[in-house]
């Protein structure tokens, strides 16, 4: 029996940022789902919540009534991946955490940030929303192409996205004890969050405990620098 | 003049466990050992001690009369080649580290464990003996494979190992001041141990103060995943 | 506008060190500059200070009146470029350290090494010189050659360098405020410091806060083992 995969994309993202990875995955017949969270993309209402957010996605979930889901979450994505794991755990088989947060009950994306962030955020959060400057994206998210790429992407797939989904924190009273398997991708030149102390990994992959790891190279937008190569390890963090 | 190469296996292993490799190093025209390790493999004495994995390995040394040694251990068979290296010195070239153990005077592999090993451990201890369950090997040991073949690993080539070599305090009063060149063969994908502050590299690395850095993607068991760049990276390792 | 490339070689190296990813870099039609820092080279002056390595390459910039430049430093080079941002902030669209040092205001190169360092330098420190001996060099800075390559590379391109470089500690009291954007080739391989606390990544890269960061495969010597690679890392640092 095939797994339904349910793509869950990161900040600044909406469900268009899976187009490259899910063409290539439904090509090899396989069912693929991107939706948009609330409170991302170009037109969203930005008042959302981190819950507004969370529940967006496990509304959708329910209405295709989705199982023998692989789930896996880029980004920010990777805290809805959590919360819908705490609500939805009987339609889920296998997690997957692609250069994404992993949260502890109480958290904030904001806590997570180290302080140069904190000094980049204040400047950045304007009405309800937060949008990355076209040269901070350029450097810290796809230094792994070219700039008219780089521009394109930004142009085209990269809006504001929520405020309180960074700022909001998260409650995960059960997270922790769940036993769905779970896997780690990790784009291994995503210097998005700084390496090391407060870096993707292994800070959040080690929250997991027991997870398989695989790894490729590439930036944070690896989903557009590299899909080929990112969708060959989603068939292989999600294998059997 | 040619190095002779002694392959020393890790936890739940046996010498089996090189015949991938050990017949890619024949075919370059090299001298291979793979000796089995008391306490090891699907008969063993399982009431077997740190000290006598050791000598297992010693007798067969002296048996032989190996000389022009290149000795390399894999996991738990670090800390056999440390012993082999205090105790027959003179008989070996270079020391090769392959995501291994690398104790100081006293330690226990058991030592170096993270907690939720420790609760793990527990339950997987059983009359001596030591069996890691399936699904962990799965995950932790054998990620960059199909599950086939994984089950073929662990159903021909896994087994108990004798509980004492997680569990023994090593006495290692002399290796820091030993002099041999080594190296290190570092497998980047493992995360059997976590990787991070209980992980392989660089933790047990920097405890060879100056050594030689070799770097292969694969997991824990890379020996069975990818034979052909391992032992590239075995001749790497070795040449002068 | 293309840039001018201005490549900063480390201790024991002189301008000759860039010869071969110079000469890839010009096939390409572009401008490349390789000066030799003051204290370096087989005839060079040791009494040479950190001082006055830096004005050799301040007074190298004015004599040729270089603008539009990409200065990259390699190992102890970093912390030229850092003093010639400095200086001649004016002139540097942007500033790429490869394993390369990047000190804070006051600290010197030794001020970075480790005690088994410390040890060694001790002995190897010699008449205003530092000369690092053959053994050291083929284990902990060109694992990734034959031994042949790496005797020819030290017997042709390896020499004594001015011991201030490494003691003097460097005034860089604007380094911190400046805005050039920077970027970081790491070779990952690379334990010529050792990996983790005392290593070049991410420790001195996040000294640069915001950097675009670019990996490939290969020891300290990549200019030498691997100059094909390499400079397509500088292309890639470097691209707008």
């Amino acid at each position: 029996m095939q797994y339904t995969y349910l793509l869950i994309h990161g900040s600044w993202h909406d469900g268009r940022a899976w187009n490259d990875v899910a063409k290539i995955l439904r090509n090899q017949g396989l069912d693929v789902h991107t939706p948009p969270i609330a409170g991302h993309g170009p037109h969203a209402d930005y008042r959302a919540s981190h819950a507004d957010c969370v529940d967006s996605i496990v509304e959708y979930v329910r209405q295709h009534n989705l199982k023998n889901l692989v789930v896996l979450g880029h980004s920010f994505g990777g805290t809805i991946v959590q919360r819908l794991a705490e609500i939805e755990s009987s339609r889920i088989k296998r997690l997957i955490f692609h250069n994404a947060f992993v949260l502890r009950d109480g958290e904030s994306l904001y806590d997570m940030y180290p302080p140069i962030f904190h000094e980049i955020w204040e400047k950045i959060t304007i009405d309800n929303k937060i949008m990355l400057p076209f040269e901070i994206f350029r450097e810290l998210f796809i230094g792994d192409v070219e700039l008219e790429k780089a521009k394109e992407v930004y142009d085209n797939f990269w809006s504001p996205c929520c405020a309180a989904s960074h700022y909001d924190k998260v409650p995960l009273k059960t997270f922790e004890s769940l036993s769905i398997p779970r896997s780690i991708i990790y784009a291994s030149t995503d210097n998005a969050l700084p390496v090391g102390e407060y870096g993707w990994h292994p800070k959040f992959s080690n929250r997991l405990n027991i997870y398989r790891f695989t790894e490729l190279p590439g930036s944070h937008e690896v989903l557009f620098s590299n899909p080929q190569k990112l969708t060959e390890c989603i068939i292989h963090a999600s294998r059997p």
